[in-house]
């Protein structure tokens, strides 16, 4: 009888595996090419076979795994630690910046520049272990909700992204998310939310340092400011530091990923580009060329010629939001 | 026939798990408390349980993995490399510490102090490509041989710690290289030496731009110039920025590793610490305390109060070469 059960098992695998793997994706063009390459790269027989080894996917996680409108979560998080941190000490909003994002004003924090995201940054996510820091972040994106879905911010992710994640896993690809977001806030959530362990996370780095504390405990602390930007120019550079290899599949939705796409299909052998373009008004947000966040125009010009896939939200997908 | 086949397979398993992991190992403390160490965190009826994504192994590499006299090896290859270039082109020799390294003269080398060291390491691992890089480091260490060994300094990895690395594997650990040594050097070697892949390495780093090259192709160049130094402080940083977690098994063998084995042993649960003390001038080489290269004095004054072992290389290793 156990050897029955064994054989049963065995017969049993290949109607699993024909199952579809993207089954909240529309049967579109944009489906078929993802599957028709990830069929090329994972098939012996192909002369597009790709090692397991070399199956290295990466994605931008604001716009592409989940959303970043009307503000990247991890700027409203910052207003939400600031806040709470000035109610207990008003003296620490010493500027003009940190007292706009005390109240919520995004006009006057974008006013204040680069210098003054910094600053902001530096008071909320400075002067803090990484593991009280992840904790921190965690509790929040499970508690804050979205203003315009209701949703935890936590759960403002892409059923089809997910998906298409746990797809590329299951044919022995390794994802990464390759983020200008901080690599810190994104591993407070990419294991439970996106199957991607810490260690697959590329983002930006802030200042980060080691000291004995006054027990004599060795203690790392996040100490504020920014070591490593991790977006345009810096995602070929934040890949090849992490994980020394060339992927042969990105994704990303803003011309912030337009460096990162163009290295990764300018590789020799099969490679694939992907684009999200939010054109979903009703379920999502709709915008590109002059969105003030996620703004994307090379991507869509340049994009095509280049062989790279672009996704119509709003026609690919057949939900939305995680279930 | 099938099925006994298979029955057969299963029945042998004991028998292999059961077989001595470190065969280079004498029988002594050292193999027992590593040993004892792996069993009882990957029993599950262990209260010292520890589940698989959290066997995180850290090794230092050089004087850990492989032998680093009378030089580290990646000072031998910039020497070697920087007389290549000089012979075509002598004008690069600019300085004291160029003309010193260019003339093997080791003194001279370290008269110029750390700005005499990067002066060598920019021209002698910039302005190349990681992956051409690579290629020639690679081409080195299978050609150039070692003074006193003759052997090619990518087989001057030890035995001993080779099986460790498999045994930890084989008990679903995740093997790591934390070293001072450049992240793109080790690159080159680890896969085949340590069976340890790039997106395992955390080292130091150079600063390394993304640009077009002339022809339009995306291209990441080495520039020169030292972005982060993965020794002392900076290991358990780089640890924190690479991984994202704390290990729970650390080992090295210098005083450049003590910070990397204080933070992971202070962690809570089972954690262990490993110090290979160099102790045998016959088979390799034997230095501790006033040591120009892997100085160990704080590990061996106080690793054994914190519960370090250290392996006495003279008496705990059966073989030290790979074989």
């Amino acid at each position: 009888m156990r050897a029955m059960t064994v054989a049963a098992g065995l017969i049993a695998l290949p109607a699993i595996a024909a199952a579809d793997p993207l089954p909240s994706w529309n049967s579109t063009e944009t489906k078929d090419a993802i599957i028709a390459f990830v069929d090329a790269v994972t098939d012996p027989a192909s002369e597009d076979y790709v090692p397991e080894a070399d199956r290295i996917a990466v994605f931008d996680n604001d716009g592409t795994l989940w959303a970043e409108q009307p503000l990247y979560f991890q700027g409203l998080f910052a207003f939400d630690v600031l806040r709470e941190k000035a109610a207990e000490d008003p003296s620490i909003l010493t500027s003009d910046p940190l007292r706009a994002a005390n109240e919520g004003d995004l006009e006057g924090v974008l006013a204040g520049g680069m210098d003054g995201l910094v600053e902001i940054l530096d008071v909320s996510h400075g002067n803090i272990t990484p593991e009280d820091f992840k904790a921190r972040a965690a509790e929040w994106l499970a508690t804050a909700t979205h203003p315009q879905t209701g949703r935890p911010f936590g759960e403002m992710t892409y059923q089809p992204m997910l998906e298409l994640l746990s797809y590329l896993r299951d044919e022995e690809f390794t994802t990464y998310i390759v983020s200008g977001g901080g690599i810190d806030f994104i591993r407070a959530f990419s294991e439970d939310a996106y199957g991607i362990p810490p260690w697959q996370v590329v983002g930006t780095e802030g200042n980060t340092s080691y000291a004995l504390d006054a027990g004599g405990t060795p203690t790392i602390t996040k100490d504020g400011g920014v070591s490593f930007v991790d977006d345009k120019a810096g995602k070929p550079v934040g890949i090849m530091r992490h994980i020394g290899r060339r992927p042969i599949f990105a994704a990303g939705n803003s011309d912030g990923d337009f460096e990162m796409l163009d290295w990764t299909t300018a590789g020799e052998g099969p490679r694939f580009g992907l684009i999200v373009h939010h054109t979903d008004s009703g379920r999502e947000f709709a915008y590109d060329r002059d969105s003030h966040i996620g703004q994307l125009v090379r991507g869509l010009d340049e994009g095509p010629g280049k062989g790279w896939t672009i996704v119509d939200m709003a026609a690919d997908w057949k939900t939305v939001w995680a279930e």
